[in-house]
């Protein structure tokens, strides 16, 4: 199936994904002197009192901004914001389907932090929430706790949405090779925002035996001389045995791999050095890190990607909605680490029975959705 | 009626007045496939690498954003940007309803100037105009005209959407009294964005005899030190005369009263002064410069106001959508002087035999807003 081709010929038939429609009927003089003026001026003057009112009687209620500068466009790098924009469409039109959350793509043209942060902070009032996506990183670190206090969630996607899923398919992916996290060496390929983050949430949620992340130059570890701030701060709690060498060499013995990188770095023959039934998430999209044949090859026993026509898709669409809808519906001020990790577990229970074919629901399925949502509203 | 009071149960239960919602299904893999990942990387690139192709397959080819930094809301002055939220929700709605524009509030946490420029053009991405919406002059003339190049249509309503239905108001006003616009003395109370913008578009259109700007002190004349330079700029082309004095000397033996200021600031005795079959806009709103009840005790042939109540309502929502709608359809990179006087006359060539009851056309007939793109279109 040529995607490509049958992409572009339904955007250009399209013209846009998204439509703005209206909630209210305009069919009379009466209609309008109540949705607009002179009717409306009793409701502007009460959200100019009190602008918390926002939240009961505009759309400040249900909508979220998905935010880019397009510095990091899925696999295809720093296109700018007018390439992120199909990307930022497509987002919304997820957020409504799946969370019934009305999204709308703002694509900022500039890639500068601090710029991105005053911008948000500028276009906050008609918004509940903000959803960070496609921003390279370290930038995209900077603008999100940058914009923490600004009484709405914020939340990067490509961080958080990734760690979330990637912690529900460890849950269930541990459950069906019966071992404990606790007992596991993880190897994670990529020190980027979703590699740092995986590794966050799974420490925060149970701490494995040891857990390396690795870059293009192998893994971060306290000999290397070429880390910035954010793989520095890693070495607190990842590495604790201080291991040094390749992706490679670090997989030898390891539990589990989580790959959030490149294509086909990894072999049969590198999985086949690790633990018995050895857990491989390889989530580059859309080549992943290795294809679940080759894993298998090397004895792979639970194989997970981000792929829809492979077993275990391990897709952020899971999570996203289910937060947002979740936190619009409690007004909350940001998504905690609380709501994440319970979030994790709602999608990871929505697979009572784990098996390595299956460990992970279907965004299809409107019960993993309704579920996160509930999760982080009793998280919060 | 209580408006008010409606409004507040309508916006309240609502939660806001508008949805975004998406035009493609997402109900399959193969659907998420082509709207989304893998498929709308090819989107992605071809927009990358040419950013005019977002006109031809994104959300840019019909999308408004309507931006307001809650200066100067309805008669309600700076409630800020939260207050202005609901009027620009109400705006999205009539976009859609009467131009089929897909339309967007924007409220912008910033009331300078400079930095409301910045923020548009870093918002420009996503939409393919602009309409700047509630902003307090003389700001918004250096808001608007500082956003000219930014390569989609950037406009004023309160400015230019003002002056094209009023000029259309005064040119089946003139046939109705039997007068040419040549030979009239024309009297506008209010110099803000909008006075100066009426003044503009109907010396454009036809000189006439004399147009004479009031503030609250007076006319704007050379004998005034304390103009601003907007005002300054007035005595080019409106005060030939060089009259001096108040709003209600200005109007002794002028043909045209034109109100774009304050409630209740002329009486029957006033319009009684003015010459013969005197025609009288009383736009201010709700409460107009003069009722029309009095208007006619004084001798008043032609009388509209602003209101949905009496006959001739002299209203913005004839103009905007079909502007935008005729702009996006040509994707013109801004509204020009021709568009705003083909506007104006479209409109008035509506009501083909005006009368003195009857010289505006009902913003719910269709036929106006198609016209009104129509003319835009062929004046471009």
């Amino acid at each position: 199936m040529d995607y490509a081709k049958e992409s572009l010929r339904l955007h250009a038939h399209l013209k846009g994904k998204l439509s703005v429609v209206s909630k209210v009927p305009v069919k009379t003089r009466h209609d309008l002197s109540v949705a607009y003026t002179p009717g409306v001026a009793a409701v502007s003057s009460a959200l100019g009192n009190d602008r918390a009112k926002a939240f009961d009687m505009s759309i400040k209620a249900n909508t979220v901004a998905v935010v880019s500068d397009g510095s990091a466009v899925l696999g295809l790098g720093n296109i700018g914001p007018y390439g992120a924009l199909p990307v930022m469409e497509g987002k919304a039109v997820l957020f409504k389907e799946f969370g019934g959350v009305d999204a709308f793509p703002i694509c900022v043209d500039t890639q500068d932090a601090a710029q991105i942060i005053d911008f948000v902070r500028k276009l906050s009032p008609a918004f509940g929430g903000v959803n960070l996506e496609d921003i390279a990183a370290p930038k995209c670190f900077q603008v999100e706790s940058g914009l923490q206090d600004l009484g709405i969630p914020v939340f990067h996607d490509d961080q958080h949405g990734t760690a979330i899923v990637v912690l529900a398919a460890l849950i269930n992916a541990a459950r069906v090779c019966g071992k404990r996290i606790s007992d596991m060496r993880i190897v994670i390929s990529g020190a980027g925002a979703a590699g740092i983050a995986v590794a966050k949430l799974i420490v925060s949620f149970e701490k494995p035996k040891d857990i390396v992340l690795c870059d293009s130059k192998g893994a971060i570890s306290s000999d290397r001389s070429d880390l910035n701030p954010y793989k520095t701060e890693l070495l607190k709690f990842t590495n604790i045995m201080g291991f040094a060498g390749s992706l490679k060499q670090a997989l030898v013995e390891a539990d589990v791999f989580i790959g959030v990188s490149a294509q086909g770095i990894i072999s049969a023959e590198d999985v086949a050095r690790m633990k018995p039934k050895p857990i491989v998430f390889a989530m580059a999209n859309p080549i992943p890190e290795i294809f679940p044949e080759e894993a298998q090859k090397g004895g792979a026993y639970v194989v997970g990607t981000g792929r829809s026509d492979y077993p275990n898709q391990i897709n952020n669409v899971l999570a996203f909605p289910g937060i947002f809808r979740g936190a619009l519906d409690i007004r909350a001020p940001r998504i905690t680490e609380k709501m994440k990790l319970a979030a994790a577990k709602a999608i990871a229970e929505c697979v009572p029975n784990p098996t390595a074919e299956k460990i992970m629901p279907l965004p299809f399925d409107r019960v993993v959705h309704e579920k996160v949502a509930l999760a982080v509203k009793s998280a919060s």
